[in-house]
């Protein structure tokens, strides 16, 4: 398999674009990422995507989008995997090129969310979770994650206190994001006083609604610097693991066995350690994800997550900076776009080219994207040039 | 890349299947290609599936059903491209076994379309279609397709008997097909009496609402006869092309772009002609599609697909039989499985195991599996070991 790199990156202003639709907003992204690789063409074209049936009434978005571009009637691939859809897309395009099928592949996603009202944009989202033994029975995917907490809580003794610190720092680095859909900070008692969803999940706990796309473009890592002006960020490592998609089928309710697996294949395919690792954009949909992703990544120790964001380990200036972007919690969470938003923000990083939010020497950078509750999870690691 | 062979095929019996969910009409044909195979375990699986939100409001089937098969936390990853979805998920598999990244690739497709009414089900089939532009509009697929037979009959004196011949022969063929839907004969006096859908359409003019799933097993050429009993089929071309998802963009409505793309690039990779073939697997979702798709096949001279059928030329025993498996029209169409049992069908007529609808001394099979009405198409060639 060949080496493939990452030479161009696009994403929109993310938040409620009514006035935009799905193929205008993905668009956006695409050509600013097709301009930012300085490509004249592009081979093939994937689009992670969640529910655009459900959402907008519109599936068939690979030959609808790849219309869109203008390029040609190119291959247009949509791969679908929940809230983890653009980190498979991703993952697909990486393959794609490393097999030497392609050599020019635009990677994107999108998800136009506010078209619906919000009792029907969390019908779509509860098709994540199993529909015969969970969604049919009325849990809603605040509910999945609260009992993900409370089982986490409960085995470990994560305080309410740290669920908060994941808000405020991710909110903190979302102002320093342009594209962010709410980059404004909160402090832990406004996350505390805020609305409460599904205990012990408060409103200010969750990541929002919202319309947006992104799209970076893969090349071969031997052909990039003849393409482009950028330094080429290379794709170190690409795994993919999957765990039972109903919560009450896993051994723990407080672990992510998806994410443990494959953030260890990816560490085994790139050579390194969690401690090798500069910064990581992580699945950030809920406080209490943050906290058991950095577990299973590795980067606290089992049941430790809680601690993270409150002893600013993983705050900007910390040993291991965590979503920097502004994660899902600040930035935004169109669904699909999200884990190419992350690939994006991981480019950015190694090129130093983060603006305000950037990472000092970043040298080896993690994204990992999730699906449902957990039942599916994309890890990328990516290495300065 | 690797050369890649089809070592397993599995497929349940299509139909109205009120007493089994998605995920079990799934499984049975998933662990009969396994178990057909002769494979004690795949390490990664895809699925093609159209629209199982709308359907069944499930998402994230890649993780549902990776976790069904009970074989592991493998890959699991959903492909979308409305009515081509599955032939889509075979191409990815077949990437995936070609790059080198995973030698024993499960491909399936799936689509559970009776769980709601008629209404509904031409709902949901109309997200294939352009929603802004053509499906907002209150078109649906039969009125597409109908205003493509039009066109067709206007342009090229094509005529309603003739899109009566390609019902009556692939109806003909399903009664040899012991899994179809529909496996009785029918007259071209009984489709030409039958109840008008868009006109010129009519009932038995258009494939059915069908349950259903099937599935393949995808392995390295050079391992296949190490690992299974069976005589391994060869992938010797995959193909995938697009065109403008919107009929109104199109230059020719008589003229399925698309296919003729994929398909003038898969002879290139196998290096054959259309004289080469010895039958064919094409997307009949109604008649008029047939005659089409035989044109941009190069089976038949531009505008002269309707007399395939009507000549015999099509037929079993024919010159180059097109559906020997009854087609979507008598085997049955649910859309997300469809493409896989294309390529399943071929396997066994390359094998010499189709039983009464044998096609003798077959040796190159193709399969077309095409979205909406021709915006993405996917043609795959195999090989008679």
């Amino acid at each position: 398999m060949r080496d493939v790199a990452v030479i161009g990156v696009g994403m929109n202003r993310w938040g409620e674009l009514w006035k935009k639709s799905l193929r205008a907003i993905w668009t956006e992204a695409a050509l600013e990422a097709v301009d930012d690789a300085g490509v004249d063409h592009v081979d093939a074209m994937y689009v992670g995507c969640m529910s655009s049936g459900l959402f907008v009434g519109q599936e068939h978005l690979g030959a609808l989008l790849a219309d869109q571009l203008s390029m040609g009637p190119i291959p247009g691939t949509r791969v679908e995997s929940a809230c983890a859809s653009g980190g498979l897309a991703f993952r697909q395009a990486w393959m794609d090129v490393a097999s030497g099928l392609h050599d020019i592949v635009l990677a994107t996603g999108v998800e136009k969310m506010t078209d619906v009202d919000g009792g029907a944009a969390t019908d779509a989202l509860a098709t994540a979770a199993d529909q015969e033994y969970e969604s049919y029975h009325g849990v809603t995917f605040p509910g999945l994650y609260g009992m993900m907490a409370h089982a986490h809580m409960h085995e470990h003794g994560t305080t309410r206190r740290q669920l908060s610190a994941v808000a405020v720092k991710n909110h903190r680095h979302g102002t320093l994001n342009p594209l962010a859909q709410f980059p404004m900070e909160v402090t832990a008692e406004q996350v505390e006083e805020s609305v409460l969803v599904a205990d012990p999940l408060r409103i200010l706990d969750c990541s929002p609604i919202t319309d947006g796309a992104a799209a970076v473009v893969l090349v071969p890592l031997e052909q990039a610097s003849s393409l482009t002006k950028h330094p080429p960020v290379r794709i170190a490592a690409s795994a993919h693991a999957t765990d039972s998609l109903a919560l009450h089928d896993r051994d723990d309710l407080a672990w992510l066995g998806s994410t443990e697996r494959a953030a260890s294949e990816a560490y085994a395919q790139a050579g390194i350690t969690p401690e090798n690792l500069s910064f990581c954009e992580v699945h950030d949909c809920f406080t209490i994800a943050e906290i058991m992703v950095i577990e299973a990544l590795g980067i606290a120790p089992r049941g430790c997550g809680g601690s993270g964001a409150e002893s600013g380990v993983t705050a900007l200036g910390g040993k291991v900076p965590v979503n920097p972007s502004g994660g899902l919690k600040s930035k935004g969470h169109p669904v699909g776009a999200t884990g190419i938003a992350q690939v994006r923000e991981a480019v950015l990083q190694l090129r130093g080219q983060a603006g305000d939010r950037q990472v000092r020497d970043a040298r080896w950078g993690l994204t990992q994207n999730m699906g449902g509750t957990g039942a599916s999870t994309v890890v990328h690691i990516f290495e300065r040039p």
